[in-house]
């Protein structure tokens, strides 16, 4: 059976995204990233994704991504912003994508796995630099040549289903799939039981995503 | 005054890189992984070459690699090879160089630094896949893409000043630059103390290269 590494945040995009690596007929195993995040709640919406999607495993990788700080997800001193900005948001990870990825090409090369999905998404997410179609073409030639299998032949295929969808097309497609949505969490500054703020540009995205749908949205606000 | 950032491990390779990054005129700052390799005294060798060789700052990123395995540097039911197999060695780490460069990357855009320094070598870890040319060619053009530098013109560039030497032209090199061997650590399976075993594929070069360029061993052994 082929079998794809899943990237998993526990937020709607990832969820979609390892329906549809289910759909498409691979063993999944996902990973998810506990790298200081203030959405720590996220973790466990994660693990409890990658099971109601049926997952063959589930791992958390650490990353201290604090001790190099840059970040408003990541570094306490810094405010989430609740209205859009100019340019890059202070939401962005310095090269977090990249992070990812390359710990998922590991995880990859462990499992011989063919495929890594990540739901990265250049619609909503365009002032991430890592969100492009541009780095994720980078990203393919870099597995190509990174790892032993890329040695042998080709790295495994970067799967970004995504990548230009809009959040209501990614809500429609991951509803025909059976995702719950209501257990995944995107809020930047969830609390204690995982109930979104509805303020910061990741709530603000995902409720304009399920009205523009014609969806009910099951997230629960404070 | 332009930045570096140098990816740093303790071991003989890249204390010469930032000699030489220092040479060249850089503020080095460096950055160390613990990744739960066996050889932890490394860490602390680190923390001293930094300081001795003049980095204007040292952190280390905490990553727990052992959560996805697969060599036997992070999984202590593997056993270190004492001589020269075929093929990649066990002592691979999966996507290791990869994941080392994109925590570079992000340190690069946090502190906008222009270059990011990596020890790596062609000649001595030929089997290492992540340590070959075409590997840097590749990282190279993602970090031209992958963050927001690199979307206003160009990423960091990618140097690896030892790719191409043995490993007596670097202790030489790095013997005229001032570094002090003793004060890192090769070893894979260095004990409590920071003794090297002598036997282990690191340490077998590292001698071999002290006795190629003609230079005394400072090498504490067990």
């Amino acid at each position: 059976m082929k079998r794809a590494v899943v990237l998993l945040s526990g937020g709607l995009d990832s969820a979609t995204c390892l329906a549809m690596a289910q759909a498409a007929g691979y063993e999944c195993h996902t990973l998810a990233f506990d790298y200081g995040q203030r959405h720590r709640t996220e973790l466990e919406a994660a693990a409890r994704v990658s099971v109601s999607l049926g997952a063959s495993s589930h791992r958390v990788v650490g990353i201290s991504l604090d001790t190099i700080g840059g970040s408003s997800l990541t570094d306490t001193s810094m405010a989430v912003p609740e209205q859009e900005g100019e340019g890059v948001p202070t939401t962005y990870v310095p090269a977090r994508n990249t992070v990812f990825l390359s710990l998922g090409l590991g995880l990859a090369e462990v499992l011989a796995a063919q495929a890594i999905y990540i739901g990265i998404n250049a619609v909503d997410y365009s002032g991430y630099p890592d969100c492009r179609p541009a780095f994720l073409t980078a990203f393919q030639t870099l597995a190509d040549v990174a790892t032993v299998a890329g040695v042998e032949g080709h790295g495994p295929r970067i799967e970004a289903p995504l990548l230009s969808m809009s959040k209501a097309e990614i809500v429609t497609a991951g509803t025909q799939l059976g995702v719950d949505y209501g257990a995944t969490i995107s809020c930047y500054q969830a609390d204690e039981d995982g109930r979104a703020c509805g303020r910061c540009d990741s709530c603000r995205l995902r409720r304009a995503g399920f009205e523009a749908a014609g969806l009910a949205d099951p997230t629960r606000y404070v």
